[in-house]
């Protein structure tokens, strides 16, 4: 199986230095990354800057903002049989990017937002795209209200076959506590522990899955 | 010698996710503190979030805000002779920080963001506090547009002794080139290479500096 995994943040950038982002450490998708290698499969790491180093017998490609995890993450799909969205994508960008640095001048500085390309619904919408049998979609949610409503949410409007939910607690730590919610809203499963432990349960998960017929 | 080396960036929320910052990595507020170390000076390090292990025998104080940054920093200048604050401050933060996440439903978000406090000038006006004679303050300045005029202004606005000066290419790099400037706005030295051999360098002129009586 060739498998696709997005990680880490991404950058949108107010001007040549200022950026918008968030405190994803990339950790979740590189033992995601990491646990499907050990399991045997070819894995295509799309990254966000992160402190990490790429784990041994993936491919591995570094992009910094949401547009370019899109390009990276399209282009590498249309070879996989699936995706593990971990990535926390940056989903707002300002409107204008400044040239240079915005000089201080005391007063406050109003900035519009505009939402970012939905990297997750890109490749939602592409999983059919040149194949009898649809590639599949993991997607991740991270909420903080309504989580199990939201990830359901989520796992219709961008065509995720099963969403790993998790909570703000997760952002950064070495540990994370996640369900894995199905097409109807049901909890699939639960993982608690490390998230190399997590990662190897969701890639055993998928496995079996797979190896099943993909049963919806 | 007892001296504050502040480093990395710091962060300013928009909700519990979202975040501004810039790329600032540490390395050359790491390698100061292990410069200072290496020349057999005590050191207290205060860092925002980086990826770097605190170098061996310095004071290490984390902080993620510029607010924490400020009072860690000001608490630790009481007991030091000098600052050399080489931290990329995040200088605006979102006036408001919603808590939970911010939900997206399309519409573009309109953020007003206000100057966060001054670590600098904070430092600045205490030099004299409690003091014979002064503590001393070596600020760094990333300018884009007329460096060595912005630096200068920096410099007096905020009590620095001298301005280290470099450009958006240093942010993350290995290597830097900056120039020293004085308090007329002359260029004192110039150095260039790896941010580890610059760093010495800065301790080194700091030291023969404070040796000759800090000659103005």
């Amino acid at each position: 199986m060739r498998v696709l995994v997005t990680a880490g943040p991404t950058r949108e950038y107010l001007d040549d230095v200022r950026y918008l982002s968030n405190a994803s450490s990339g950790k979740m998708g590189y033992a995601v990354a990491a646990a499907l290698a050990a399991a045997g499969h070819e894995c295509v790491l799309v990254s966000g800057p992160v402190g990490l180093a790429p784990p041994p017998g993936c491919e591995f490609v570094p992009v910094e903002t949401t547009a370019q995890m899109r390009a990276a993450s399209e282009e590498a799909f249309a070879g996989c049989d699936g995706v593990i969205a971990a990535a926390a994508v940056c989903d707002y960008r300002p409107a204008v990017r400044v040239e240079g640095k915005i000089k201080k001048d005391g007063a406050p500085v109003s900035v519009e937002l505009i939402q970012t390309d939905d990297v997750l619904a890109a490749l939602g919408k592409r999983k059919a795209e040149g194949r009898q049998t649809p590639r599949w979609v993991i997607g991740f949610a991270l909420e903080a209200a309504n989580p199990r409503e939201n990830a359901l949410q989520k796992l219709r409007a961008k065509q995720c076959d099963r969403v790993v939910l998790n909570g703000p607690a997760s952002i950064g730590g070495d540990r994370t506590a996640a369900e894995l919610i199905g097409p109807s809203g049901e909890v699939v499963m639960h993982w608690e522990g490390s998230k190399p432990a997590v990662a190897g349960d969701l890639v055993d998960w998928i496995d079996a899955w797979v190896a099943a017929g993909r049963p919806a």
